[in-house]
């Protein structure tokens, strides 16, 4: 009965649709009365591009009447997972953020004061706003295609002169993670610059910067002496170099300029975790001659985040900077002599040295770092010093009171920490204080208590702070003029250097300017919010603005990493929660969120299978098998980890890997294999057929399998690495699980592990993850933050809880549709250089082979590229993983009629290459190796080249005056900037808004 | 002792800041220590654009040493303001967003199935952050500058598009107010189509259509009759027109068929308010056979606000276009033949034909509109009607159930409003019921409750609604088939036409596509993101975050407007305190919150003062005197609100008033004086020496004085309408007070009265506004919602206590000096047409007095305006209130280098015009004649124009090539599309993503 009306009413819905039911799904048989006006969760079909005809019609081009029947063919039987995935039935996207609201107030929001590297701070609306809520800087890809990106690069230039100007150092990169592996990069470059086996570290750095540098500078079998800083002997010349912390983790000022010379004079080189905030107030490091300073931007207007993400900093002498790691931004020119900007000496980084590059970084913190270089902007050098006076100020009326009172304080000279012993009162009493305050303090174990101030800090915070201690209230203390003894003005540590005089400091501090200035850069630069960017291997798929609301809620922003846990059960039950899923997803037991990148992913999980062979006695198992048409970051990653690196050839006729070569390694190795990292679908984009028996093969000689997580979208609900033999992954969330690209970071690369290797995951020095597990045998720490960017891990779980376990797995089946489309449309024109023997289908990416082309008509895939960009659209990746191919990944989010632009602009360009060919169009004057053009090219008296203006400019229909999206300067002279090096803001800035 | 410690701090403060303080604010002397550290109000120098030097230099250029000597010279000394406004010490910006926060959970948020034109709907995330929350379509103006406003044009074509294919009829309007307003516009065309004075309304329209509609059309002393709608007698001849509700208020829907055929026969129109949504399963009222249809979009992804803003709707067949009240956009051609869109036939309108306009609007609801046209685009007619479809059948559901448990059905169709009668529960048990259940439900006069389903509306809601009742649980009741007879499906009622076939309504359903979409419409506007806006008048003043961020609080957007009042205690002490803070800077007494916009404040206003004399025994007080430089919504409204219209000449040499001529009229009309409608400063841009004297004159002769507000952004702090002598003023919040325009609305136009008027200002059928007055004697209801647009009042109330009195009153003075500074330095190039012939001086804008060009060159103030364009600026407004010239007012916010940048642009094409002059350029053919310039324009082959491409696009160094505004289409044929009008999506709409 009840049935019957349900059907009833279904076909009566059913009668409403047929006019208009082109192109959406049609509602399923219901099977209770309660889904009929339930909200269904349309989400997929938002996330998805595709409409229901689109993918009958492609299918239909492939040969296939369903999707299943495509997957059937491409996904090995062997490893097809073959049931439903088990997650939570879909949420609609207003049910989502009222769940995520729910999760968020779980959080309690304390003031803490425990400093240690993060502290409270405003980030200015305006920046909220229009950064860090807005797709169009989001979204951006990092910029490796510069004529594009001059928005962001700008940016990233003003956040490397910011980091210059206040340490006083010549060149900094364009950011790193975090503090913690800032410093673990610096005395990584120390140990390759003199080779020494020796650091020395202040035992008064932050707990987990020491962590992080020594578990990654031990892998080295670098010895990591710890101890106090006035008690280094130099003169064996035998220390590599020394780490010491300005002002250090308990708030002293300490001078450092005896021990910097006395190092330098023995060879040693000197590195400082400092605090740009601070560095407004006191003499920078460089004049005390540090050759390397380090630190993280957090608190120039990034949010808590519970540990992240935040910008990492990185500066060194000039001398240094082509051991510099990661990314920086540099000065160039273009194709017509206009200066313009481009990621600098890139030939130091992963994706071109690998296991010899100077660091395993790829990701970095670009959006974060932008925030910073944003906060300077719209400050200046007067309001950031304003912020950091009156943090100081307050910081001095709070010792004045404290001793006043009676209390012991520690240190002497400070910005904004204070550390004191607390007199009449007990540790227990001050626990008790605060918490009826609801104010987290750091408890020293030596009975001392420190108290970090911050730019949030008003004077009702310090008469709490003081009731918390009995002392008296401010009105009272604040009498005696001796309080003002303890400024930094009356020390020798006040700064006298000028800093952050560039314009750009001073040019944007109205609103109505700032915002402009942040529009004009964000419309340089082309972002998912105006086409595909189909970067093989980097998913750049859409990322819904239901994802990135809970970014902003302030239960999940204002919560210190270092709070008590009990402080933070929204968060927790969050990691769970996502940790469940992620398992259910991957076939894994147990997942890290410690890893706050992809590389850091990797070399995570190469620590965990390290640990793990040591533990079972196997310490000589350091070989690691990379067939080489991995990404970058892994030779690189293997090599941090203390591996030997040995590749696996690939098979030139189909790109998988060359099995007898693998057999053959593998035995060779067999008593001292480590592990194989394994890339799956293969970087070639192949669902590789016999992968289940390489890992059989592996195990069999004692090794363990690595697989990058970096194509997971070609798996989700269709294959489950923990199910085929793998035994580790990371999970790139910023390409599978939809955090955006934020222009070069961040990004989150969590690892799952099978259960064996789940006691030799990342441990943290402060927060106690491993409280559940007994059989804790962590390697160490890799991150400062406890659960890495914990902050924009509720993006990833949202997309999950968007899309339910059937909406993922149609996603994957799409993003697999999108490609093989993509490439048989494109197989009159391109030849896809890699198919699977059997289905002669491809993954979800897929490699167009243009090599022929250098012969036939002088083009390479950089014109290519370059071309694209004159039809709107952002390149492939360029000559990856093969020299002289495009790699295309469409993802799902891309529907049709995308799909078929960015095929019609790649058609006309190979009648733009076939014009060559013929002898029509000259060979180094064409619209290939002219491109980009720029409106500076285009709208110009003089024009003298054998092809009009608008072939230049509006190569095809699509592309029109009236919308197109230009590239701002023309092609990039890499060359000349590295050769002249120019990585700070340029004398006069090439300034669009004078 | 204490004093000394503060001096001490605040020395070493000032030491620090020596090196670089060049360009903020000298700390003042801190009075008490708290200060030290307290974070202070930095918003002001954030709001206010020029720099401390700039006003040093700027003030220098006009020969003054301080702001304040400026402002003594400007503001004439009889009406200083000679105090401090008593305002709240000004909040930071994060100290704002807490406290707003605090006041908005205020609010109770229930769930309201009140319906009466309001519903909760859920407004999609990608809309509501990449428009709502997006500066870059926010701070746009309105569209009166067709060639850098394609975008929202296009845009509010999709909307009226979705009227009259949603309604049947063939135009609609860019939207009105609300429905309420629309009403009383349709009722009112009927009386100028066929001048017959008396129509029939409807009894079961909602309360406040009724009430607005009976306000406005008394005025003209029209025949208001209420009943029944079968009971109407056509034979007569004598009706107007007759409007009627489908489904009408209580949720019935009714045939109209016979009525309309009847009102036909007769001559007599037919009018229908509707919902948009539930035409999607209904029949449309034109295959009724209306004229007529107007109603709200409200539901269409706009949430509730407390009643407002949202977009009402205006649609007819064509025979009635040239009578439409309110903005339309239709399709024209460019200059290159090429489709563009533009406002069509703005002869209509107040700014053209004044108190002959169709109606005073001019304000319209752009933003809203485009959230709604956005809301189909995104959903497409199939998810539309999968929306209503939900509805209606949870409606069916809901029916069936309290059917069965034997309550009294009312309405026999309905789509999603249940009418009953309880039966065994008294409505104070219901009331109590539902209050347990935090539910708001409508309660009849007849003690009838109707019930009103949503968007929102979810199975546990249905459940918590039929225990309400007492009634059984959903999963048993719905077990009997028979339910279904109720439905839409099985009446005459149902919809088989089909509707948004165009395909702008299919193609954008992925989020992806959605965005970009909404990206690239975003991208082809000019809006304050991009450079200054001077529209003189128009006080396109910075709209900052701080300011916009409250207006998405849930706490704001998702409470009904007739949720019991003691649910709203957040915004009514909002409400409360912008009360308080607008008297005070008004010097009025009282403010009425419910105009919702700059013209509704006027009717507002004038109906008061009519009200008063009324009251008064003075009936026959009619005559308003408005000089001939007012605004053109002046007379519209004067002739609305039932008077007569006399203009007053103004002085041709200053353009003051001629007060000889005032001085003869108000005798002249001493007897039948209603009032006098005054702009002050002028809008001519002076501060007249002698308004308290007009003033006094004014009451001399009994006569009240109403005081556009439109220039308060010159007065804020340095002068206040009720010191001296006004009785009456609109404040358009939308100007002075920093509510973004929208792109053509919303505004706000609260009014603000001395005691003697409050009783007669506007009172509510539905919300008691009055409660605390016992002499209401109100004119009646002039918006649908009891307080106006209540939900972006927050931006105002933010605005006023981040500036403080201190701030408020500079923002003001530095809005003078701007002006000032440009008229000065224009001086040599062009003349200002008005000073103040003391001082020399301006007030906040001045007019440049272009019509010499004429004759010297052929070139007018339209070549100017398009001429800007290539420059990258918007026009400041053309031809007003002096045909022929150019009006500028460049507000606080535009700093000094903006204000040189579009002096340079305005100098360069003084030049431009001299070569004209000199002969040097042709007369026809030349920059400014040919101006905009598009890319389809300059990237051409053909190029034969006696000036370059880059004199073209490139007129002045600041526009660079990586960094131009393009216009998107040529200069616009207006005649052409008046001629040929087409005012929904074309067949092939020029869509530029296909």
């Amino acid at each position: 009965m009840q049935r019957n009306f349900v059907r009833q009413l279904v076909f009566q819905l059913g009668k409403a649709r047929n006019v208009y039911d082109v192109n959406r799904q049609t509602i399923r048989a219901l099977a209770t009365v309660k889904e009929v006006f339930q909200n269904k969760s349309e989400f997929p079909t938002r996330h998805i591009g595709p409409r229901k005809t689109d993918v009958v019609s492609m299918l239909d081009l492939l040969g296939f009447k369903t999707l299943d029947e495509l997957t059937d063919k491409v996904v090995p039987k062997k490893i097809k997972f073959d049931r439903d995935l088990q997650i939570d039935e879909p949420l609609n996207e207003h049910e989502l953020i009222n769940r995520i609201r729910a999760v968020a107030k779980k959080n309690t929001i304390w003031r803490s004061y425990i400093g240690m590297g993060y502290h409270n701070c405003y980030v200015p609306h305006p920046i909220l706003r229009n950064i860090f809520e807005n797709p169009g800087w989001t979204t951006q890809y990092t910029p490796y295609q510069p004529e594009i990106a001059q928005g962001r690069l700008e940016s990233l230039l003003n956040y490397q002169t910011l980091v210059t100007e206040m340490t006083g150092l010549d060149v900094a990169n364009a950011s790193l993670l975090d503090e913690g592996t800032a410093a673990a990069e610096a005395m990584s470059l120390c140990y390759r610059h003199n080779k020494r086996r020796k650091i020395y570290l202040s035992q008064n750095l932050h707990p987990q910067t020491l962590s992080v540098v020594e578990t990654r500078l031990r892998a080295f079998d670098i010895d990591v002496i710890i101890g106090p800083i006035n008690e280094v002997d130099f003169s064996n010349h035998d220390y590599s170099g020394i780490l010491l912390q300005y002002p250090d983790t308990y708030g002293n000022v300490n001078c450092i300029e005896q021990i910097a010379t006395e190092a330098r004079k023995n060879g040693t080189l000197v590195c400082v975790a400092t605090d740009l905030l601070a560095l407004t107030l006191l003499r920078p490091p460089a004049e005390f001659g540090a050759d390397i300073a380090v630190g993280t931007s957090q608190r120039l207007g990034v949010p808590l985040g519970y540990g992240g993400p935040h910008a990492g900093f990185f500066a060194c002498k000039q001398k240094l900077v082509r051991l510099i790691p990661g990314r920086m931004v540099g000065v160039t020119r273009d194709h017509d002599g206009h200066d313009a900007y481009r990621l600098a000496l890139q030939t130091r980084e992963q994706h071109i040295r690998r296991d010899k590059a100077t660091s395993n970084i790829c990701t970095a913190q670009a959006l974060l770092a932008n925030m910073s270089a944003m906060f300077a902007v719209y400050h200046g050098p007067d309001g950031l010093k304003d912020i950091a006076q009156n943090i100081h100020n307050a910081a001095i009326a709070l010792s004045y009171g404290l001793k006043r009172a009676g209390h012991q304080q520690l240190n002497e000279v400070f910005f904004d920490t204070i550390r004191v012993v607390p007199m009449g009162l007990t540790i227990e009493d001050i626990k008790e204080r605060s918490q009826r305050k609801q104010i987290n303090l750091r408890y020293v174990h030596d009975g001392s208590v420190t108290i970090a101030l911050d730019e949030t800090v008003k004077t009702g915070d310090i008469e709490d702070l003081l009731w918390i201690f009995k002392a008296d209230s401010l009105s009272d203390i604040l009498e005696d003029p001796s309080a003002l003894n303890q400024s930094i003005f009356n020390s020798n540590f006040k700064r006298t250097s000028p800093f952050l005089t560039h314009p750009v400091f001073s040019k944007h501090h109205s609103e109505s300017r700032m915002v402009r200035y942040m529009k004009q850069l964000e419309n340089k630069d082309i972002s998912l919010v105006h086409s595909m960017i189909p970067l093989g291997s980097c998913t750049m798929k859409l990322n819904s603005t239901t994802e990135m609301i809970p970014c902003s809620f302030r239960h999940f922003t204002d919560i210190h990493p270092f709070a008590p846990v009990d402080q933070a059960k929204g968060y927790h039950q969050m990691f769970n929660e996502l940790e469940r899923d992620l398992c259910e997803i991957t076939g894994y037991d147990k997942i890290s969120f410690q890893p706050n990148s992809g590389a850091q992913g990797e070399y995570a999980g190469l620590r965990a299978i390290r640990g793990y062979h040591e533990a079972n006695g196997n310490h000589h198992r350091t070989i690691c098998l990379i067939p080489v048409s991995a990404h970058g970051t892994n030779p690189a990653s293997a090599q941090m980890a203390g591996m030997r690196v040995e590749p696996i050839k690939v098979k030139a006729s189909d790109g998988t890997i060359d099995l007898a070569h693998l057999k053959e390694k593998a035995e060779e190795f067999s008593e001292i294999l480590s592990c194989l990292m394994l890339t799956y679908p293969s970087t070639n984009g192949i669902f590789e057929e016999g992968v289940a028996e390489v890992c059989e093969l592996i195990h069999k000689h004692g090794g363990q399998v690595y697989l990058d997580g970096a194509n997971m979208n070609a798996q989700v609900g269709l294959c489950r690495p923990g199910d085929y033999g793998s035994d580790v992954s990371h999970l790139n969330l910023h390409k599978t699980f939809c955090i955006p690209h934020g222009g070069g970071g961040p990004g989150m690369g969590p690892i799952g592990v099978k259960k064996h290797l789940a006691p030799f995951l990342p441990s943290h020095p402060v927060i106690d993850i491993f409280h559940e597990l007994e059989d804790n045998q962590s390697f160490g720490t890799i991150s400062a933050a406890p659960y890495g960017s914990s902050a924009i891990l509720p993006i990833s779980w949202a997309y999950i809880k968007l899309m339910g376990g059937r909406g993922l797995r149609r996603a994957t089946q799409v993003a697999i549709l999108n490609a093989n489309y993509m490439s048989t449309k494109l197989e009159p024109y391109y030849k896809t250089l890699y198919k699977d023997p059997a289905s002669g289908l491809v993954a979800h990416e897929f490699i167009l082979d243009i090599r022929d082309f250098k012969r036939t008509a002088n083009i390479e895939a950089v014109d290519i590229a370059k071309r694209l960009m004159d039809y709107g659209f952002h390149a492939p990746t360029m000559s990856w993983p093969v020299a002289g191919t495009l790699m295309i990944e469409p993802t799902e989010s891309e529907d049709k009629e995308e799909l078929d632009r960015f095929c019609e602009a790649l058609m006309t360009i190979r009648e733009e290459i076939r014009e060559i060919e013929e002898g029509k169009m000259d060979m180094k004057v064409n619209p290939l190796k002219m491109s980009p053009h720029t409106q500076f090219q285009v709208v110009n008296s003089e024009w003298n080249r054998p092809y009009t203006r608008e072939q230049a400019a509006f190569p095809a229909p699509f592309v029109r005056s009236d919308s197109k999206v230009w590239p701002s300067v023309a092609r990039i002279d890499d060359a000349y900037g590295d050769k002249h090096l120019v990585c700070t803001c340029p004398p006069i800035l090439p300034d669009l808004y004078t």
